[in-house]
């Protein structure tokens, strides 16, 4: 896959129609509980086995550790690869808190220092609560979506809630693909599935596939209902 | 069960795949009715029995000797326990009506003081009100649930109205788990339910399982529908 | 009935699992229409038949000669219970006016003055509308609330609109129990119904009971549908 | 019938258990086309045929011989009643533009001067325009409808729009009674209901009844569906 | 027709029950697409022809060629009615974008000059755009519409989205025709309905009826579905 | 097809009536992932190679070589006709910061200073953005609008989100033509639509449109469900 990086997802490269594309920025939207953190956290640790190094930015809702606390169960995690600094957890919830601005910058010059081939940025809503107005927030996000186009990364954002095709938020149009995770009820049980609602520049598979979340971490289900 | 603690509640082991992680914050939402504060002071007796201090702050939304007056006629309920100190009711109604921030900090000062295993804040929505602005709700709710990261507990947040998918509050996203109770009209009549809407680094059930609310207390009927 | 009192309203002690609990706090939720003062005030009299004095404040919506203008036709409305003091209805619309705080401050003095069991503000929302703010709202409430519990009494509040789970108001926090009147339509008929949702410290009947207003006043059918 | 008032509405005396109550305050509330002047006029030339005067103020959303332009079609209409002063348009449009207050205290000079047995303000939505809060609202409407029950005479305000029991207006909870008449599409077409939602001090048949609206005026067909 | 005027909609007089009234307002409500303007245009032409004069006040959305460019591939479009100053363009957006007020007075200015029978503003809600508050509306609306009433002329006003009976706009009070126009899918096409929801003094057909539109302008079908 | 333009999308002349009139704005409605952009820059690669020039104004979401990356997989794409300046992408960006209404100037200079036959604005929401109210969103959009008339050309307008018949936005009534674009989920999966809502002076196909979205472009199937 020529410009292409493997998701680390089971049989999301299949559903993507090749991996994530490179450079390209991701929204994994979902509601609590659906994954959006596993899938961004797991898909690091897989470029990290291929040699990639990848951040997490966190201090954002929460220090690094606690992170790391709820992640030591999935298979995937490696302890080795934090500690060889393949995948990398950055605390910027001090530079997000005295702004927005702030917290970008200090985004970017980690990003210019490490030069990752992933990075994840979770929750994005934060950076929204630091600035003012929606406008300011557009040009924020487009700041820092446009400075990674530059770094040949792929960027993920996660969007805390369900993804509602009535009201996209703004982060929608300024990515370049869009997985939307759910967990409705069905009766009194609850199913997983994982959406690419839209990705750019590759033929994908569209609608809804099912997925697990279990140990061994997020999974999806090609074509399977 | 290493670094887990009973939850306390029938049936609730099963379905959180092993009682609350240590350490963790878990947020109970529901309506009026439907059990939040009945849970939460259940496992702090629980608790107790089993040895650990446990804290309920309230002055918050009501004297404590009042929420004591509803809970008498609960089979879980023992005076002694609370005249031993193992089930503390701490009033920081007067420091919350200054500032959410005192209120925050009168809660820390308390428990650093008693180190207790098991914590309540019933119900959440009270800081919210304290605050001005969403932003600031944010980081005060960020310092609080950092906080007691750092004191190995479980911290209860109670919020007030049924747990909303498409409209999460942002206390859904910095919590580690999410009970969600409700009690649906089914024709005339209700049944309970609870469900594990989110558990950070555990395997639980997941749907909805039916439950009671009886003079023994919250229990839950694990796969029972 | 040790710590309760017969609601006065035919059916509900048996809903209620016992009557009201003294002290507790009432909140009685409905739509235009579905009979929230005739149950409040047919309470108050049925107290008072039995040796009690009851409040009604007024003159928050209208003086209280026209609440007892249109309740002349109910079979529970006793005139000789008014004159001989049992039955009070007390104008407190020119004080809240002045402020939400000096109507609460009146209502105070008129409960220590008069001591009565059994007390209603109708409807409580004038309260909020005397106030700048949700939190300046929540703190008057609370205090009306904590003050009532150590008067050793019931307060009936009323709601002026549909009980909504997905939006309960704060009221709904507050108090210790929830009786939700409806009146839905059936094809082109109403039929009423009256529910406990919520009642603290005593086991009661869930779901919608039948229910009538006629010239005897509500009438609650427990479990006929 | 004592202390009631015909209402000039074929089938709605029925529907009413008797007529309007004096005093009372009745709020008419529809859409546009469901009817609500025509009520309201209605009402007013019947009483005039009996002997009463009744006043129609105006002025408010148009001058009177507009409204009277649209009435001629009306077999209840009559010149001659409006000629020999029965029924008065008075035109209080320039007093609401000063000030609400100037409005209501123009109404209560022209009920003062003029004692009439109904009267009609269409629509009352005008006096919530003209005020800044709904606090002021409240008390406008508070001081309007307190006065007009001094005056021993029956109200009618009308509502600009569909009833909705689940946000009724604070109008709803003024009044004594509520009309609600609606136009349901049933298919491609309409058909028209008029219900008592709301009917203070006297037992009313519930639920829908079947309406007409014709050059005779409005028809209620009480039981007919 | 005594004080009507001919729609110039083919079955439209049919179901206004004998054409527009003379004096009066109509509204035509409806989402884009839906042939609010054509309506309004086919029936100035309609006028025209039987030897009224007509204006169409532009330059609100757009200048008046634009809309002429649209216009004529009607078959009721006639270059020659317009060039005989029997239909007039009047662009009065220089004029809405001083004020409403100025606006408003530019339109009453060539009323008087042109005293014609037929009148559209298309769309009203520029006039709304361009108020600061509702009451302002109100208030410039009313003046508007009383003005035109001593005119003798029929006023078209568009409303440029479904007109929705929940939430009616303040227009929809102080019109005294409202004609819904609406193109519901129904499975995968779409189909066309004109309603007379409401038509002061007049008898007329009420429901959805079937209608059309093609070259030949807008056409109703009464009865039709 | 005289005063029309080919539209250069599979089916879409057939539905259109003819394709693309001459003058007239286009407004393209549609979530995210639905096709928006593509089928605008489709449109652009055809008239380019019947010899048009086309501009698409970019950097309003993002930087020109963003775009064409992930075109570059469509067949429809030319570099060559980059290259020759047969379709041209402009980045706008720092003028939209400034201002709107730099923005805009910037647009119509380059629009004054290429003549293009098809202009695309991608999306029009960040104009919204920069302008502190509605009313003065209107005037900036009218002035682009008519601007546009008057140069001769198809301007295509993007919205960001599902066209909403309901809530349609200010740009739905002041464009000519709106496509609206869906992808509804059927079960688990999703079809993609299109539908011509509205085209002013055309006959049209009405109703949705099955469509495809593949590496050969956009693609309409007219007729077929």
């Amino acid at each position: 896959m020529e410009g292409r990086l493997e998701t680390g997802i089971p049989g999301l490269d299949e559903v993507t129609g090749g991996g994530w594309i490179l450079p390209s920025t991701v929204l994994i939207a979902g509601a609590p509980g659906t994954g959006k953190t596993t899938i961004a956290v797991q898909s690091l640790f897989h470029g990290a086995r291929k040699g990639e190094t990848g951040v997490y930015f966190t201090g954002i809702s929460e220090p690094g550790w606690v992170v790391q606390h709820f992640l030591k169960g999935f298979s995937f995690y490696d302890q080795a690869l934090i500690e060889s600094g393949k995948v990398i957890f950055v605390d910027v919830g001090a530079a997000v808190r005295k702004s927005a601005q702030e917290g970008v910058e200090r985004i970017q010059q980690e990003v210019e220092r490490i030069a990752p081939a992933r990075i994840v940025v979770d929750p994005i809503s934060v950076i929204r609560a630091a600035v003012e107005s929606e406008r300011l927030y557009r040009e924020t996000l487009h700041d820092l979506v446009a400075f990674m186009k530059g770094m040949n990364c792929v960027l993920f954002l996660t969007a805390e809630s369900e993804y509602d095709e009535k009201r996209p938020g703004l982060e929608s149009h300024m990515v370049d693909a869009i997985l939307s995770l759910s967990h409705p009820k069905e009766g009194h049980a609850r199913r997983k599935y994982l959406e690419v609602v839209k990705m750019r520049g590759s033929k994908h598979m569209s609608g809804e596939q099912s997925a697990d979340l279990s140990d061994a971490g997020f999974v999806v289900h090609p074509g399977l209902h």
